[in-house]
């Protein structure tokens, strides 16, 4: 059952991101892309094991033949060594021009199947499916695809659009915690950067109403949707607006470097970053104490980690590879109040520390 | 000194082909490029050996810091396998989303560069300056950028558009003889799509004029451009039209693939191609006898070959891969008459056949 849609508008693109009960409905959706020759799904096994009889029942009823081409699954395997192999795989099995890829799974897969569609043969359709929180809400809409260097992550890509979002609800039900974490801080973010409705909903919504599939998540999913569009349609190519999403990254991507990925998931570290920048908002640019504590109890509510235990010396200097070019200053997305982001802001390696070090010092003040 | 410019225009994109007497004056267009953090040259040795004092002086005195990217020269190496190692150099070397490549070379340089820059941090600026007559009159303008895989030309690539395309004519002084023929048949190739008069002047050129450096070349490359700029700008993406800019080239990729890309230049393979798609227009659409005459005495003055002296089945073989899905007919772009392109025509493999077998025999009739 469709629950609700969304069309994502912009300068040559506009697609719908569809909320749905489950994967009754994803046929009807496929079969309405017009002048299709194969449909390709890119997934791994964990996924297709848990989704193989609605899924394969979906397609097999379609008109059109299918292929499904398996990734290994995490993050290290959004590698752009992975990427020769599934070019391989899709020549063999006849892709050509009016292929559609169908990217099935979480935000690895999202951003490596996208990554695959737009270059192979120069470009060619694709779909999401996100079967995670964190690819609902936030990487599967907007079009940014990608693989990872073993010098960085995301650092070879695209902004490339699906023909479709679609959404089934029903697969957050199997998510591990870790992975509730992920998405969590990315709604968290979302919230953050508009105030609002989405921020006083959050405030009175604990960790258990969201495991409990209250009407609250399906509410956040939607208003994650529509924020981040409205976003990417005003700035699809990161030219200016779009950086804000990137708040509570740079922090968190240097605390997943430290930790070689291996620790905490992005989520983590990403909740922790969204820490770091509101207490620097409050050095740099006033945020107030009582947002910061409305923040906290909220992350807390939330199960989210906010203390950071790694060494700050070695955050900063992995902040620092990644700018390397603007000398002793860094630039973070800040916050003056919630809804009110400012990007670029440049902040002193002294003021990053301080706040580094009294985040790290948390767990005395029972945070 | 500036000799030409051209202006490109299409859906989101306007950028100019400029053809200059040499280097002199790259140094200008290059500082005109707004908010540029640093150049990055991709080369080979060979040119840049060639270049080296020319180039060098122009980028030194810039105010904008350079580096050079070396990349090994020849087709096998516009190969996937090489992309990482350029990735890697980018990020060694500071390139950040202000970075701006420069191919500095012919084809196979113009394609790999430009999808790196295409891909690098979701695309970054670059511009063109080909060193080729090939590179002159068609890759380094419309925007197609790619590499190959081991199972196929061009399979992975983009839509990327340079922001300007800067050609040194004087380059073309020290092209070796086979580069000329591949710029030649891409000459001719636009000549039989357009006809006129770009048709007229070639049929009283011959290869001796082009290799002298009069003024006809200067103005093949101009039309050439001209014709292929407008079709770019009607159709970027191939949806349609573009696809007229394949003639010659399914018989000649097919030619290059058997003799595993060793035996001929692009160019001679693309010129056999020509040929067939002549003398098939004229078995399925009633091309005349008479401009097969001029087509053949046009390219025999412009020394490029005609004969084929594949074995006709492997031929054929190859093709067939290429299409596979289309059954017993493969689809030819052909001429009903010079100037009327035909794209998407049918073509029987008994038909295929028998023009190739005519094709192979020609040395008998001293073609």
């Amino acid at each position: 059952m469709k629950l609700q849609s969304r069309q994502v508008n912009g300068n040559g693109f506009s697609y719908p991101v569809e909320l749905h009960e489950d994967l009754n409905g994803l046929k009807e959706k496929l079969a309405s892309l017009k002048d299709v020759s194969k449909f390709f799904i890119i997934t791994n096994r964990q996924i297709a094991g848990i989704y193989e009889k609605y899924l394969f029942a979906e397609l097999k009823s379609l008109s059109i033949p299918f292929h499904i081409i398996y990734v290994k699954p995490g993050e290290k395997n959004k590698h752009i060594d992975r990427l020769k192999k599934v070019y391989h795989e899709l020549v063999k099995e006849d892709a050509d021009r009016k292929a559609v890829i169908v990217a099935f799974g979480g935000g690895v897969i999202g951003d490596f199947a996208g990554f695959v569609a737009s270059t192979y043969q120069r470009g060619i359709r694709f779909v999401q499916v996100p079967t995670t929180l964190l690819a609902c809400v936030d990487s599967s809409v907007g079009g940014k695809v990608a693989v990872n260097l073993d010098l960085g992550k995301n650092m070879v890509g695209a902004f490339f659009q699906p023909e479709f979002v679609y959404a089934p609800l029903f697969a957050l039900s199997t998510l591990p915690r870790r992975e509730w974490s992920c998405g969590l801080a990315e709604i968290v973010k979302h919230a953050f950067l508009e105030g609002g409705e989405l921020l006083n909903r959050l405030e009175s919504t604990s960790r258990k109403d969201f495991h409990s599939g209250a009407e609250v998540l399906r509410y956040c999913i939607d208003e994650s949707v529509r924020f981040k569009s409205s976003v990417v349609e005003q700035d699809e190519r990161e030219g200016g607006l779009r950086a804000i999403l990137n708040l509570g990254h740079t922090t968190g991507h240097a605390i997943e470097s430290v930790t070689k990925y291996a620790k905490y998931s992005h989520g983590e570290a990403v909740s922790m970053g969204l820490m770091t920048a509101l207490l620097l908002s409050k050095s740099v640019l006033g945020f107030s104490e009582t947002n910061i504590e409305r923040a906290v109890k909220m992350m807390k509510a939330l199960e989210l980690p906010l203390k950071i235990n790694e060494k700050i010396n070695e955050i900063i200097e992995h902040m620092d590879h990644d700018k390397k070019k603007e000398g002793s200053t860094l630039k973070f997305v800040l916050l003056e109040d919630f809804g009110k982001p400012k990007f670029g802001v440049s902040v002193g390696r002294d003021k990053i520390l301080e706040v580094l070090k009294f985040q790290k010092g948390w767990d005395l003040l029972g945070r």
